[in-house]
């Protein structure tokens, strides 16, 4: 459908420097997506805006910085899917209309955007790309016009945050959005919960001089007074909304909280108010534990490393070998591995390293090379494996090919028994809510038995987690034991 | 003196496709160097070349290779020292002289470069550059043009080789040596063998089909008949000589063998043969083993992450104490604290991440943002160390900055003791023999005393390995004991 | 206001390299406007675009071809305006909505474009840049909208025509328009027709075998039997609708007529039909003339080279001087001096000469450089000059500064008199419907009389031709005397 | 032979923003070549250098220039000659060596560097391109290395000069040469004076206030005290060498001198000397005044404008014919066709236009594109055409087929007859002086009759001048009759 949008979202109110702030989140939050990145800055009067396609650090120099002034910000980066790279689909999406201006950015992916497009077509709104993110932003305005048609006033707040709680409860899907406008920045997260999206502030810390006190990130970096009046000099903080808590600490900020599932925030005048559109039962992606999200990030009360670890431990008394040393697969098997060793006392070794340098641009132009490109980007340590039996913990297969040359690259280390462990259940169906799978026809888990997987990948054992292991791992690391979507899975979506 | 080159060098014979090899080599080699990269090829008749400022991606794009065609390949990554960005110092240098041309890629730094630059200067030799490769380089074209000099014979392959054997007699310092003319490849390492060099080869494999077989990186990849005359039918390896054994494994090929200290390897004619310039006492550069190279590459017998494991079970014992967990700093801590844990039973955790996206262009204009810098590049798991004794590794202190904010970092994420254990002895002098270290005065371990660096970075306790212990963790992964390189710690250098 | 729109368009219909042959046309365009260049085509079911900012040569590669595929294309060059180098205001703009998409590209200026941007954000409209020509896009969207909200078709071509009649009916100022949806190319020229647009045709010269014959632009470039009917066998010509005719002399095409003011051409199907809005006066630019025009174009059956010789032509009878050599200011300058020349029989030299590289990116850091850089863009011919009382024509005075240094070039080159004519009348008045003027206060003939603006510029006598005087010129080229606009002269507009 | 070297040099002495009036310089020279350029400074102890593919403006931005600081620069534009764009032969060309680093800037091709080459090879030297331009600089650094062999002094002058009258000396062919050092700047031009080289300076005026005055280019752009003592208080002018004057022109110098056959100028210490190598006959390239050169350029006391003139009038006297109109083939043959014009009376129009915005980058990709490009790039108006008996003057016929096209364009137009005049007489010969020219086959006056000619363009007569008609059109513009080398005409060459 060409909707995937695995994205990371940001957003910053009330700090001078509120751009290079979002730069920096956008790239604790670059794991999210490489192929567009962008940057609306409003001035309170004006909105500009900087996006292109590229890596955080490609699209932006000092000289852009020149024209993005002004305290809030919101940021993007996108996923770079198969034939989508067009600087048509980059984010934000910025509009002005007839009470001020409005730049969105968004994570996630409709199900129903089609039909709110017509509707909105109908009604005679045009769209400049292919994107659901636009029609979400083109509801939004709608709402807000038709809301205060025959009103004479600005745009007042309320009529701005009825607009957007509306439109919440009217899109299907999955979405975590970022909003500003010239003087207010909201955050939204679907009522199911499915991509996570949470809040954090910068705090002066007038007790802690140096790099981690008042002004951690440059001139003014810190503390905007964005409402005017401050009773008791209290300062107002930088609010930080951001897709992960990693982009948090990246601006040396402080994670306040998760925003829930349907919950619409909203900070203007240097106040922070939250509204709710229908909840329903929250169903967060498995697969932000799995290897979406960074080790770092701490997802509705779960941190994902910590989730890793759990999935390896439930894994390792699932589908147990005897073996003499466990491996992950860079980056995300590592955690699964550290757990299954932990679990079953055989020793975690480094066994695979990653190349950090090959990107986008790399080049293989024959189809031989772009096979033997995996020997570029993995490599074994023989140190680690010659003569061993090694159990290797990849966080999911789902074509099959990467999985097969993993064993490969393995045995050309000399591994003796190559026990294959996958930290998630068998991937069976395609997502519609954001992740970018392939066809059902190409799901290696939806076309092969177990046993045929193991013996097309050349391993000499294979298991998958259960999903309730899998479940029981994400239990472990929280009270609350339900609210996730495993629809790749069975099948069952929450939307 | 601006001469500092950690490097990677690479060369490929024997191959259709060698430009293209090379190029996953040096992608493999972009560790050692990220400030330029070439390549150049010889189609048997003509040297073309390419060289640019930037990453092995973003010098090639798919046009380039168009003009790169030929068997024999030779390829460079340089290293980002401060100030020096200039493509004049962009290598392979490529010269044409009397008997042809020649083309030398180095990786090392010469100590007695400037008296062979007079001397050559004396007899007219010009530079274009202020690199001290290229005066190797005009130093191997003046003993050929010499040696034959009454000769009206053509390059013969004999005075190729006495001249690069004199040469390589007569410069004093570190180099590892790739050096290329229109029919032979040469590998050279100094006399000490402090900078890394290697050999391996591409072999057809009939018996193996698929990825590993015959054909291993494309149209005619593998095997190509160098000499005319191979009689039995045998076919000719593709030869390859590289920095590192990561750079073999890139190219799916078999590592052979170092390149002895003093050695001079030359490939013509589809053979391989092998000369002596005189050999002193072998002297390999620690911080190869410390940081430098890749965890998965194996140099004089030592394998790199075995050796980073030992330094961690030494470090244990000469300064354990009581913790909770243990966390390496990424990349090149994590096999030390992999070792320590080993050795105490201390649990293992991830603890830190590393974003991998923060390269040269990455931008931060003010003092206080670049300072903030480390929030965006490292962060740490609160699920590891919340509330925890933590024990980190980390394979230096050099000024001490960076270990300051790390310590930050941990405690920001809950860390309740943090215990700061280096794997490399005390930095206490600058490097003459290509490791890019500050002057004395900027040495921290130079100027400051044990405790006054643990203040200064805010640690619980600090400890570095010892000189002895650290040699002994290197015995540990090889019989022969000696034959290290360790000046910065003592002083005492074997040039 | 930043709307100054002094732009070229062009809009191609019935052929398979229909892109190509824009850029083509935009190539023979780009003096009207250096800032950015876009082409959109549609292959019948979907229109792509590609714009950017620069040079056509420089915004497309070849690889950008690859994705203009299909039979329609629309290009559009915008004019470098101070300060407004965005993206979003790139040409042409795209927008899908209910019915289809479509792409617009604008020459000209509303005066009304306010007014009907707030009607529509009324009615919900949001804009993505602050071009007036979105606000005809919107506008014709939502009369397309309106007029078949009851409506269960697909867009009918009746819609569609009826929409943009009504729009351009509405629409205030100048404003020369292509416009295309999947499957047809509309030409717009506002009641007053005062920018240029004019139609062309390619057709197969079976004839004529050779350059000039049926495929004059490459594959298939020449015809294509567009609406499946073609009765008789006659071959569908190639449309082509452009700003000037010498893009359409570019493509190797017939001129067939100007484009009436007020007219709408419709092509669809293979077909031509023709609309007309409201016709008012006509009023033409007349510094289209001038200087904007080139002077191979024919405007409104006025060959603009004749328009210019026939200016020094009258304006010799007006203010003859006893003179040596006639030289004219390149480009446009020289037109009007080999009229003067001819009328006065005083011989026509070179005079002066303009060094055509140095454009956008020519750098002068420091002001008294930028006040140099008369002397890199013009230089006079000593030769021609020396000792000589010259007469030089310039197309306008506007500022002055300019006038100023060229009669202190003159001088150096040696001449002995300098007699400053102007081939346009005293420009006192700022541009509102699309020529980039300064305001009034900068305009030096609204704030200084004539002899204290020779004195000024250091010439020995200065006449401007007067108003009459142009526009007898004009009615020497053409029977039908009136419809010029000289609202910058006199301070009455059309609009 | 890949030598061609059509290229323009630029040198400047004593300005502190010398390598901004070098870029100025080379910005007027551009048309002597657009694949390269680069600049070359001195600050007194160092060179620095930025050269790269493309046009001045695009090989320099105003970042460059904070690195190219220094009172002495050297600048150069290279011809894009078929397949040669690369970045090796890009200049100038830098070397350092015993005694200091030297620059050097060529314009012209040698017939001996081969033989200089080896010599210089069987004595070491090594060469980084194929580059006779550097072969030259080895030349100069070999003789001053012998030169000083037993001497402990540093570089002194006299040796310097030595060694550049001594090579300039042995070299043979033509080559108009910028030479620097850190401290002195050298212009040299062959025995025969084949190409142009002159001498200018940029005194301030202190009675001229303004833009003319005291600091034409910026601060301290004009003057420099370079000698340190200037007794009475003189000022020390900036010198510069130029290819052409009309470079001088651009920095507001004044035009002192050619540049003799054989004269090597050294401007050291704030004075100039000069020095001769063995003067020859003169034979300046009747090509540079037939359209090399810039009309606004004198050569060797002939104003090329003047020569193009007087071309015109000879051509008129060979070949008249009754004719309504006179055009020329833009930009050289205008010129010739004023001349034209002048002798016969016939008027002259401006008849043909030129795109001037087609460069390097403009794309065709099809055959029939690039055929048809000429469309693109020339347009004829029918205004001045039509129905008109025309006489077209182009300065020269290579291969005929731009002739063939032009033709078609005029008739295209509605000329009547088409009456083609070439301002140069029949090439037949390759050049091997530096002008770019096919084969002696291809070269269409040396493989046909006139009148094949003329029926192959398709004109209705055609003549071109001759030799001795050429010579007294000259002779027009400088008393002394001789000097000019005419070996494409007729085979014979001063080399």
């Amino acid at each position: 459908m060409g909707f995937h949008d695995e994205c990371g979202v940001v957003g910053i109110y009330g700090a001078e420097n509120s751009a290079r702030l979002a730069y920096f989140g956008l790239a604790a939050l670059q794991h999210r997506g490489q192929e567009s990145a962008g940057i609306a800055v409003s001035d309170g009067k004006k909105i500009n805006l900087r996006k292109d396609l590229g890596l955080v650090s490609e699209v932006f120099d000092s000289s852009h910085f020149e024209n993005l002034n002004g305290s809030i910000a919101l940021g993007h980066v996108r996923y770079a899917t198969a034939g989508g790279r067009t600087i048509e689909n980059a984010q934000p999406f910025l509009n002005t209309f007839k009470f001020g201006t409005i730049a969105l950015a968004h994570n996630g992916q409709l199900v129903n955007h089609g039909e709110i497009r017509t509707r909105l077509e109908d009604l005679g709104s045009t769209f400049s790309s292919t994107s659901d993110s636009e029609v979400i932003l083109k509801l939004i305005v709608r709402k807000l016009v038709d809301g205060k048609k025959n009103d004479t006033d600005s745009l007042c707040s309320d009529g701005l945050e009825k607009a957007v709680v509306d439109a919440a409860g009217e899109i299907k899907g999955s979405f975590s959005l970022c909003i500003m406008t010239e003087d207010c920045l909201i955050g939204v997260r679907d009522p199911n919960g499915i991509r996570p999206l949470c809040l954090g502030r910068i705090v002066p810390k007038e007790n802690c001089p140096g790099v981690l006190g008042g002004d951690p990130l440059g001139e003014g970096g810190a503390v905007k007074d964005a409402g005017g009046l401050n009773p008791g000099g209290r300062l107002s903080p930088t609010y930080i909304i951001a897709s992960e808590s990693c982009a948090i600490d990246a601006v040396n900020g402080e994670f306040v909280r998760d925003i829930e599932p349907g919950e619409i925030v909203v900070i203007k005048n240097g106040e922070l108010r939250t509204y709710s559109c229908e909840k329903k039962n929250k169903a967060t992606c498995v697969f932000e534990y799995v290897y979406f999200a960074r080790p770092d990030s701490v997802i509705d009360g779960i941190a994902v490393q910590d989730a890793r670890y759990r999935m390896g431990e439930v894994l390792a008394r699932e589908s147990s070998v005897d073996a003499d040393v466990v491996v992950g697969v860079p980056d995300s098997g590592i955690g699964a591995a550290l757990g299954y060793s932990r679990a079953t006392g055989i020793p975690y070794v480094t066994g695979i390293v990653k190349n950090k340098y090959i990107g986008r641009t790399f080049i293989a132009p024959t189809q031989s090379e772009r096979e033997s490109m995996v020997f570029v980007k993995l490599n074994a340590l023989k140190t680690d494996l010659d003569g061993k039996r090694v159990v290797v913990i990849d966080d999911s297969i789902v074509r099959g090919t990467t999985s097969r040359r993993l064993v490969q690259i393995l045995r050309r280390a000399g591994a003796r028994e190559v026990h294959f462990r996958v930290s998630s259940p068998p991937v069976k169906f395609p997502c519609h809510l954001g992740i970018d799978t392939p066809s059902k026809s190409e799901l290696i888990s939806s076309t092969h038995e177990l046993e045929e997987i193991r013996k097309e990948i050349g391993a000499d054992s294979l298991a998958f987690i259960s999903i309730d292991g899998m479940m029981s791992a994400l239990r472990m690391c929280r009270a609350e034991s339900d609210g996730f979507c495993g629809g790749c899975f069975c099948g069952r979506y929450p939307v």
